[in-house]
């Protein structure tokens, strides 16, 4: 199989952007990307995979050929990939098999989303589409529900506190605060997050992400296209994905998203690494619970012990793992099919020693991309050639 | 590159299904293809990509992994690709990718779309998500207008006749005729076609595809696999993709889908072959006029002669080159997101010769799968090796 890289990467301020489309959006991203590399002609792009969820604005289905068009990049294959908030990590491993097959050189892997331009009852409504309609969402469960059930699940089988929960939040805003593309630049205190009004319980707004425009793109290339364009080169060396069951009822258990697992066990496998030697990563915090449930999947830590994670620091910037650099879907925000390639942004700029929360001697890092409430997964790891 | 082969494909009866949903439409397809193939363990597909528009039914987001847990494939990693009419022939791409690369050696490509169980409203409404929406959708324009347009234009430009235009659906009712699984086994004269109503000057009802239930999958395998699973081997042997601007007003013909044009120029420079070569194929025919620009695209004919392919019979089963001897997105029906596959399936049946309308000696066939009013194409060429 052919090596791949990861040659550039770009995103648009996330938050709300009530003044560009997806269209626009789409193309900040590609532009930043753009200007990451050298010696690349944005012509030489081959095919496109595009992660949306909804995407919303104007199109309502076949945004694809829009996104191509507005990045001038008509005429070259573009489709849009599904899964949820697992959307765009799913559309750039497919981006990867083009370019390990060697039909393609180089090719675009991206998300975009509007979430902000439409009805508050919609935006509610949103999160829904994306859990189990059938028995969840039609019983009256709501996406915070979800998750908070697992929350506290986890206090209960491993003592898990609120202060650990909570205090993911903390730090991803702290992180974010330096990241002027995240929606939230403010820091809280964990004081202020645990007395807020709880949405679900144990979750307050502040363990909650919020609701984002945004987009993002990486650009993946063959080891001689790599090579012409620059000289920091990273490869793409694990490549893992999953499925679970859609609706909680049906899995065995409520603390562990097995499609994250199975999708960090095969992408350590292919990168002949373990999860010890990541260096820096990003995770799907789109609830605080969710981050400590990653590092669990991940193999950070063992099972029951990712609330320590926080409470000791461990992942904080400076610690052993740094996680969600910046921002998180927490702070930085979580456009939904943007995210997949966001995380992908973040560990690019690490990766180059170019981050604003840049941890020392980074040179593998990993995204970790969920779908719905854990019914997909993808996990990716980079390393940095030196 | 890895050689990839298509080692069996089934189908959904297409039609209105108001007693099955979209998990059972899949399965209905997903247990003939396992009916295909001796000595595969279903839980050896590795991998699952799902092509579908808006699916219908229950589910509104993140679908994959329940038409994962359908088939008893919860854990592999899936995910939805969309591309309006063309999304599971982008599937099939993506699949075909992931085993060329080495990835794989076995993976799923497949659609499904539930189109009867959704109020008229919102069913006349379903085209128009799938073409521009801001600049043509907004200001009146249907589907159908914009097929109608292409076809007064074809007519204008190179003396197209209604007769010809028309005749297409004549075949193709006649086609569908034998197919079991066919939306309308009834066979249309020429006549009744042309007297019919309206739906946009020059097409008439019969000038329209139906909305249609159905499922349809395909199952990719590497050499090694696909020797052990058959001994009729048949190779994807060519694959091309391109996309255009999603409103007609953007490009420079009417009577041309130059993604369609680039994708088969991609599929036949990567086969070796020409159109000439091909024995048997299935185009899209979302509209009669969308059949005949499918024979100028694909190289079946010179530019402004599709015409007269039909009214020569050069496509007619028996003729030169037979085309949707299944019935076509006319008759056999057109699930959006199972639309590709399903084409897949039909030139699967011709080259095992076990086609209900058999072309004697096919070997080498041609499936063309389009998106929107030819925003997107992809197009494969799969050959039977003697």
């Amino acid at each position: 199989m052919r090596k791949v890289y990861l040659i550039a990467a770009g995103e648009s301020k996330f938050g709300t952007q009530i003044t560009k489309g997806y269209e626009e959006l789409f193309a900040d991203a590609f532009l930043e990307a753009m200007e990451q590399v050298e010696n690349l002609d944005p012509n030489d792009i081959q095919e496109g995979m595009i992660g949306s969820l909804a995407f919303g604005g104007s199109q309502l289905g076949n945004m694809s050929a829009l996104v191509a068009d507005s990045v001038n990049l008509i005429g070259k294959p573009f489709a849009r990939v599904e899964n949820a908030c697992g959307a765009s990590g799913f559309a750039f491993r497919y981006a990867f098999y083009s370019i390990a097959s060697g039909m393609n050189d180089i090719a675009l892997a991206g998300g975009v989303e509007k979430m902000q331009d439409i009805s508050k009852a919609t935006r509610l409504y949103w999160f829904g589409v994306a859990g189990d309609i059938k028995w969840e969402r039609l019983s009256g469960m709501t996406f915070p529900g979800n998750y908070a059930l697992m929350a506290t699940r986890h206090m209960h089988e491993f003592g898990t506190t609120r202060e650990q929960i909570t205090g993911a939040a903390v730090k991803n805003h702290k992180n974010a605060s330096k990241n002027p593309k995240a929606q939230f630049r403010n820091q809280i205190s964990l004081e202020k997050a645990l007395k807020a009004p709880f949405v679900a319980y144990p979750l307050t707004v502040y363990d909650c992400c919020p609701l984002t425009d945004g987009a993002s793109c990486a650009i993946l290339a063959s080891e001689e296209v790599a090579k012409k364009c620059t000289d920091e080169l990273i490869e793409i060396v694990g490549v893992g994905a999953g499925t679970d069951h859609l609706a909680l009822y049906q899995r065995d258990s409520l603390t562990r998203i097995e499609a994250a697992k199975k999708a960090a066990q095969q992408a350590f496998e292919m990168a002949k690494l373990t999860p010890q030697d990541i260096h820096v990563a990003e995770v799907h915090d789109c609830f605080t619970i969710a981050e400590i449930l990653a590092y669990e999947d991940v193999g950070f830590c063992k099972k029951g012990e990712g609330g320590k994670m926080i409470s000791e620091g461990i992942t904080e910037v400076g610690g052993k793992i740094p996680v969600n650099t910046g921002g998180g879907l927490k702070a930085k925000g979580h456009p939904i099919g943007a995210t997949g390639t966001g995380q992908i942004y973040e560990i690019f700029k690490q990766l180059r020693n170019e981050h604003v929360n840049q941890v020392n001697g980074a040179e593998i890092g990993l995204t970790h991309n969920v779908g719905g409430t854990g019914s997909a997964c993808s996990v990716h790891v980079f390393k940095r050639a030196r």
